[in-house]
């Protein structure tokens, strides 16, 4: 199809075409007075949003955190400007100054979209794929806490994942792992439009792209509906209702669409994709649109029907309001479970048996065991704690027995199973996370991290609560070697801001690390833990890593009679080593203090007092322990102290082989602080 | 098809039956001894190896390296012992004892196959899906070069990439964009064998993954036979060849197999994956294969059968050295420069262009494009330099013109497009490099190393050389906003060991880190370039970034007279800012060294001579100045020194106004220096 045979239809003046016209202006005003963005995508994809939004789209927009809304994601958030015109048109908390301000510092109207930010803007999307993904997790937590609330006569969950989808999306690997997965477990209410430009930066996608998309997606176990001409409203309309109807299925539905539509030159054009249009070719688009209002300007008729969603929104939230109050007079406790599970509050009591596991461990255990242990101390009392791993739960611990399979034929299962799907299960995750309602936990190996690397940091840029649980957490590990082995993950996941990476020493420690986890709201946690067993802390003649110690991210685990000649700073498995290398260094007349530091991220927040109370400036004797990369070490040991750990890649071998291979004894440790001392 | 059924053909007494079986024995007891490892897949996936090295292979075991061998992928990398018995076998230098010594500290057999350690381990593997789409780059190397160097009536490249793949590594979303790829480019010379077992570890594949693999196969191109039973020899050859004699698309052969096959107790289920099979059922196994053999015996005549592969690959490499110096002969030029790329040793003058490029550049200019004027210097004194972008080659400046886009219908095509999908490209411009005969680059932003960090981590772990062009390298790049902003990464991938990261501060520091790049020959190496302009060092009175100083990691980019008061240390865009701020300081008297450190990497490989030389111990009073994550420069600063940098994620605005509003001035970094002197 030519551009010139799709102009024909975009010439129309209704006021359905206006209004699509007037998303498509908004959005090219934004980004030429931004002088940058990206035209295309709302030129080709207002249509179709048009249709979605105004006949399918379930939402209150004076309420962008109803429970019951669908939910939208922009997928291609570089189209960002298509849905903060949708937002202001549909009467979102979005003001024309905000999309004047596009791209601005301290607008709201970010590059792409953020949320938390921007009212009504579900996700942080412009990574591709991420939204494909998290769309997914979002749709699964749906049916999930469709499964676990609604009651015969009493439908409390029920709504839909809309989603825009890109080509970039779509070869994107983390997209296609996600829907794998949505094939596999049948989600039905899922319901996607392909935005089909053909177009991606480098040309036309045939480059790089000649696959049969339709026939990809028939293979995952998923409904495909279309193509549907881009322009053809009626037609996405149809197709769209077709995914809909069908519930057994994810659904995409191809809509075949042109690229900066309307504009002379470069319709068509990977040129139309990631720059302003510049002040002629806008010009012209207005005349071949036959859009004759000025920059940012919005017809009152045009306002007044975008804005009906407002009081569309009021009615259909009010009709919920009401059967939620049925539903909670039959079922109160359900009820109050409910908002308290969508607000992200903690019932009393959830860390009961958590607690109680505390001081239990007295033999050697691997804290990856002691994880799992936990787990099921929080699941019976916290029932919206929910999650899997990407097929080594076995290994991470992370099945919770008792609590099934989530499955197409179980759908009230609460274990999931994300296949070997790194980081489609991060972006999962965090979908589900900003559904609300349930707290998600993801688990693989943390040399594997490597993997989802993406969906973690969309997650803590996002804020999204989640727990990373991250077994195998160093060359202790063993003999599956080097490929297997984390060195650098540790450290430069303390790169990530807002990641809380706890890596516990013990028993106890572990189990603190999980009541941090649970509680934190701001952002996920992460977990690394051990393959291997480690004594409790308490054994050595040390401090337990009681959890107030931990939250506080280091503390004095074992201290000696007055000023410390040397601090020894230890994590995770290495904290016996420093433990034990004190009392060595004890015999020579060494006084040290031993730190044990989980987490910096938790220990770099405290007070400056606390944080010299645990590590004065005035030692400056210090080695620090940890079987992963020295380098990054010297924020704590700085200029005069030295680092027991890892330069290189690790080898396969036992693990206490490979440990000792490495340096990680206590006599190393021992010479170390000595050398630091100048003895 | 039951395990019982399978087993019925598995017993048979002919030699080729008992050539599997020795390898069925050597893999299982292998791990038996080592109690770790995977029995598994050896057992069910021995005939499908067996048939494909004994029918199909060309190699010859006393010369892994043979130019024109074929590739073998065991992208399964757990399955390593498969692979080790069949190295020892057929005649690679890895001996009996080696076998014993499975994954103990020291051996050539480590858990996972490594590349560089064990003779004919063409890859290291075992992170799902990378070997996948290594393979990938395997077979685009090979059509490259056999367009590149094949002459009529001379064919010195042509061989084939095979590889055993698993469910695995169909689930990972790295080999789905691999395969999208491959099916798009119509690598005709690909055949993989699918071991299909549907066992993964959490059981049945069934619970994450029923989409019909076959058919996802057929729509990205790709040619698919079977389904055949992993115990039909013949049909499984039969299979092969069906793959082998499509030349068009990529071949996947649908082999099915059981996990464990022969192990009465544990055959077709998860048990029999990862773990030994215990005394007692590699008792019954041998029992159920009629195996009646100890614990690394193998028979004569199967040493026999197995050791033909030594004559047979000693024959058909022979040919191809008569065929090669009648190559030589009719077409010297070309027969030396076969060799020289093939050894990876760079031609007389390959950087004269690139030298005469140095000191041209007088206005700002963003280190992307004068990295784009680089490579195009490169390009022709180079041949073999290839690569592309993850479809940002216009933002990358990463497309070389006049030398094509390498398409199916233009092999002769210089500029790669991976499309977007950043996993993949890192993988395949893995396995280019593996291949030998060229020197592979892949391009996207910074920000999305963190999407293929999988295959970045897995390259430096083998020593592939190949360059990494990360640009638009912090919050300098402006309205993308967070989501685009790298924060963290660049501290992030400095914990990569053997990752060189350079991070140029101006034209000619960005020239002199292609030449280091291209030269270096032990790993990968990173550029982190700038999307917005900067201006020369020298034009700010500094030393330029001679190729010299850039090699060292760190140079004084100028200096005060007579010992420093402070040291600034900058990187990038940041180096502007130290010299600035040191005219600044003088203007207070304030003697400021700046130091320009583009690579922690390569400055931490210098003596303690020069790298004392550049930051003497004695001068505490040092800041950092880099537009990346703060967290980590104590490595230079020390506790006593300070950083201008970031704690937390970035924001959407005018590039210059982002960089202001985190602090990222002259006068920031004066007020810190003064900070540190206590003035």
């Amino acid at each position: 199809m030519t551009t010139t045979e799709k102009l024909s239809s975009g010439t129309g003046t209704d006021l359905t075409w206006r209004t699509i016209n007037a998303i498509r202006f908004l959005s090219v005003d934004a980004v030429q007075a931004a002088n940058s963005g990206h035209p295309g995508a709302p030129l080709g994809g207002a249509p179709m949003a048009w249709v979605l939004w105004d006949r399918f789209l379930k939402h209150n927009p004076q309420n962008p955190l109803w429970a019951d809304r669908d939910r939208f994601v922009l997928s291609n958030g570089h189209a960002s400007m298509l849905l903060y015109s949708l937002l202001h048109l549909t009467g979102y908390d979005l003001s024309l100054d905000e999309i004047r301000n596009f791209r601005q510092l301290g607008s709201k109207t970010p590059g792409h979209p953020e949320r938390g930010l921007t009212p009504g803007v579900e996700l942080t999307t412009g990574p591709l794929g991420q939204g494909f993904a998290n769309g997914v997790g979002l749709a699964m937590a749906e049916k999930i806490l469709s499964n676990e609330f609604n009651r015969p006569d009493h439908e409390i969950v029920n709504h839909r994942t809309f989603a825009i989808v890109s080509d970039g999306d779509l070869e994107e690997g983390v997209a296609s792992e996600a829907a794998s997965l949505a094939g596999t477990l049948g989600l039905g209410k899922i319901v996607y439009l392909y935005d089909d430009n053909e177009i991606s930066i480098e040309g036309d996608t045939d480059i790089a792209f000649r696959e049969d998309v339709a026939a990809r997606f028939r293979a995952y176990g998923w409904h495909v509906a279309g193509p549907v001409d881009g322009n053809d409203l009626d037609g996405i309309a149809a197709a769209v209702q077709e995914g809909i109807d069908e519930t057994a299925k994810p659904s995409l539905v191809v809509v075949q669409t042109t690229i900066g539509y309307g504009s002379p030159n470069k319709a068509g054009k990977a040129s139309a994709h990631g720059e302003a249009l510049g002040e002629d070719e806008v010009g012209l688009t207005r005349e071949a649109l036959g859009w004759e209002h000025g920059p940012f300007e919005v017809p009152d008729d045009v306002r007044e029907n975008a804005g009906g969603a407002v009081e569309r929104g009021a009615v259909v939230e009010s009709k919920w309001q009401a059967r939620f109050e049925a539903y909670a007079d039959a079922h109160p406790e359900l009820a109050v479970r409910f908002k308290q599970d969508m607000a992200g509050e903690l019932p009393d009591g959830w860390d009961a048996d958590l607690k109680a596991l505390a001081g239990t461990f007295t033999d050697p255990v691997a804290t990856r065991a002691v994880s799992g242990k936990a787990l099921h101390a929080i699941a019976p009392n916290l029932p919206r704690l929910i999650g899997g791993s990407a097929d080594l739960a076995p290994s991470n611990n992370t099945m919770i027995s008792g609590r099934g399979d989530f499955q197409p034929e179980s759908p009230e299962g609460r274990n999931l199973h994300f296949g070997i799907r790194e980081h489609a299960m991060g972006s999962i995750v965090n979908g589900i996370s900003a559904h609300g309602g349930l707290l998600p936990y993801g688990a693989t190996f943390l040399i594997f991290s490597d993997y989802m690397r993406g969906a973690v940091r969309v997650g803590a840029l996002s804020e999204l609560p989640a727990v990373w649980v991250w077994t195998h957490d160093s060359v202790g590990l063993g003999e599956d070697g080097p490929t297997h082995q984390p060195i650098g993950q540790i450290m430069s996941l303390r790169m990530l801001p807002n990641l809380a990476l706890i890596r516990p020493a013990d028993a106890d420690e572990t189990i603190a690390a999980w009541k941090i986890a649970v509680e934190n709201r701001h952002g996920p946690t992460a977990l690394a833990l051990t393959r291997q067993a480690l004594p409790s802390l308490s054994s050595l003649g040390a401090t337990a890593g009681a959890a107030g110690n931990v939250a506080r991210g280091a503390y004095v685990a074992k201290d000696c009679d007055g000023p410390p000649d040397v601090i020894l700073i230890g994590t995770g498995s290495e904290v016996q080593l420093a433990l034990q290398a004190s009392s060595e260094l004890a015999k020579d007349n060494v006084k040290a203090r031993v730190v044990s530091m989980p987490s910096w991220a938790l220990f770099d927040a405290q007070s400056d007092e606390y944080r010299e109370s645990v590590l004065p400036l005035s030692v400056r004797a210090r080695v620090a322990v940890e079987a992963g990369l020295a380098t990054g070490w010297e924020r704590y040991v700085g200029l005069d102290g030295a680092v027991v750990g890892m330069e290189g890649f690790g080898a396969s071998g036992k693990g206490g082989d490979v440990m000792k291979h490495f340096g990680f004894t206590v006599e190393n440790v021992v010479a170390k602080a000595k050398a630091v001392l100048g003895r």
